[in-house]
């Protein structure tokens, strides 16, 4: 028996204990995804996103991002497109759900799972391309949080986020999938050390801004200096135009950023707090920091 | 034997299985909360800020905030505040880890935990105090999220939140942690009717915006209308002054605001998206759509 296009149908996998299984279920674990540099996209938005990359990635005559897809019948059944962005690329192969749930860690397996080749790129890399806006992540330890400083980088047009070497790995599913496919939007570099990010782009001509609850500079105050910019103004009364090429860096959860971070850096800004709250979440201050770029450099 | 004023020493709780030790457990599942108006505050800053407000409420001649308070020693020992906080207005009950473990949920409890009235306040009281901001969660589910747009709005500044009829249960632990105190810094309404919060809202001279993503107006050209705004200007080309007294609606986190609820705005906004993410995350959103109208009221 073989299909329209000739090829025999593919058995779907039902056993749960197969090697394959076992070794896809590995990903889940540091030492696995670190030896073959491969991690799992779980759920059809982060697959979609993967495979898009996949497809544009090989169209420009880079390297492979999607090395295995495995799905249930019932997914690609509701979402076509998937057979349609693996076409000629790679053949999607049918599992069945006992089988997807023991190759993923999630409690509810979403009909589909991807074997992604790592995605990240050295910081050279990142600078060669004349980046405007990156954020950085430095010591960031929950898997959400760098999820949600990832998926508003992107949202923010960012051309890059780099994550400081004690950070959490974003490879790790639970902040893959947090990044709702974002992760494959933008270049990455891992487990980079601040002084040294810090100084590589000053020298490319880049401001380091670090997000500090106690900052001297208030982005309110940037943001007004930026929009109220006359033609002929060389500097600001803050000393810096928000408009420039500049590196956020971002810290930890619990500390914030330490002082050597801080001292890294070019300008500490301080995110307005018009309320009670006494701090604000690292997700949130990210996101109010990289729009507030986002907005002057659109404008710039 | 008796203490250096007179009093005498309060016996640690040490039993697991006391039923004052199940009842406090019992307020983990939403019937318990709902027949006793109360709910558990976990953690050093959530009962700080719990203790402050019960304090403050008070002193306001207002109602009880926090019934009991239960920590270790340890805990009591680490943040000598905790006593001054209560001092006068209730007596901290010394509780073992393992009682602590018993009355809370959370896999690590962090020394001490609250038992508090509810504190939510009908939307008359929220109209009465003419508010500026008000941001609304429409059938939004996910704890973290609510959470997050809590947490957002007390940062912006905002005079309240109102919950959907269909959202979470902003008392369930998972939520009021992730509040990380904000819950007690500005009045929650609970189980409202987007299109009846709307109507009143209207009627007050409130504008109601609905973060879309697919909204004819965009947040950019809001701001910098307001911005741009002159002495004698009256109305903007997009039809509406940021910096008006303004409702935030924000939906539900998988399928947005629904039909009626986007027909019970004035105004559907976008927030822009500059990168290739495909949406942003609620809490995103809610961040970057309260803290524009809370830059535009302070300027206006």
């Amino acid at each position: 028996m073989t299909n329209d296009d000739g090829r025999p149908p593919a058995i779907p996998m039902t056993n749960p204990g197969a090697d394959r299984v076992k070794d896809v279920a590995k990903l889940a674990g540091r030492p696995s995804r670190t030896r073959r540099k491969q991690f799992l996209a779980e759920g059809p938005q982060a697959v979609r996103e993967a495979l898009k990359a996949h497809r544009e990635c090989l169209a420009a005559g880079g390297t492979v991002v999607v090395d295995e897809v495995y799905a249930s019948r019932e997914c690609l059944d509701r979402y076509p497109e998937f057979e349609e962005l693996a076409e000629g690329l790679l053949s999607i192969r049918i599992a069945s759900e006992l089988v997807l749930a023991a190759m993923t860690d999630t409690v509810h397996p979403q009909g589909i799972v991807a074997v992604c080749r790592f995605v990240d790129v050295p910081l050279a890399e990142v600078l060669s391309r004349k980046p405007k806006l990156i954020a950085m992540l430095c010591r960031i330890q929950d898997p959400g949080n760098a999820g949600t400083v990832l998926r508003a980088a992107d949202a923010a047009g960012a051309d890059a986020v780099i994550f400081s070497a004690s950070s959490v790995d974003v490879y790790n599913p639970k902040a893959v999938r947090s990044t709702v496919g974002s992760l494959f939007h933008l270049p990455v570099v891992l487990g980079a050390e601040v002084a040294e990010v810090a100084a590589q782009c000053r020298a490319a001509g880049i401001g380091v801004l670090a997000a500090d609850g106690y900052g001297a500079l208030n982005l309110d105050q940037l943001q007004d200096e930026s929009a109220a910019r006359s033609f002929d103004q060389e500097t600001p009364e803050s000393g810096y135009w928000l408009e420039k090429p500049s590196l956020w860096l971002f810290g930890n959860e619990a500390q914030g950023l330490s002082t050597a971070e801080l001292e890294s850096s070019d300008y500490r800004v301080a995110v307005p707090v018009y309320g009670a709250a006494e701090s604000l979440n690292v997700g949130t201050a990210a996101t109010v920091c990289l729009y507030a770029s986002a907005r002057a450099q659109q404008r710039g």
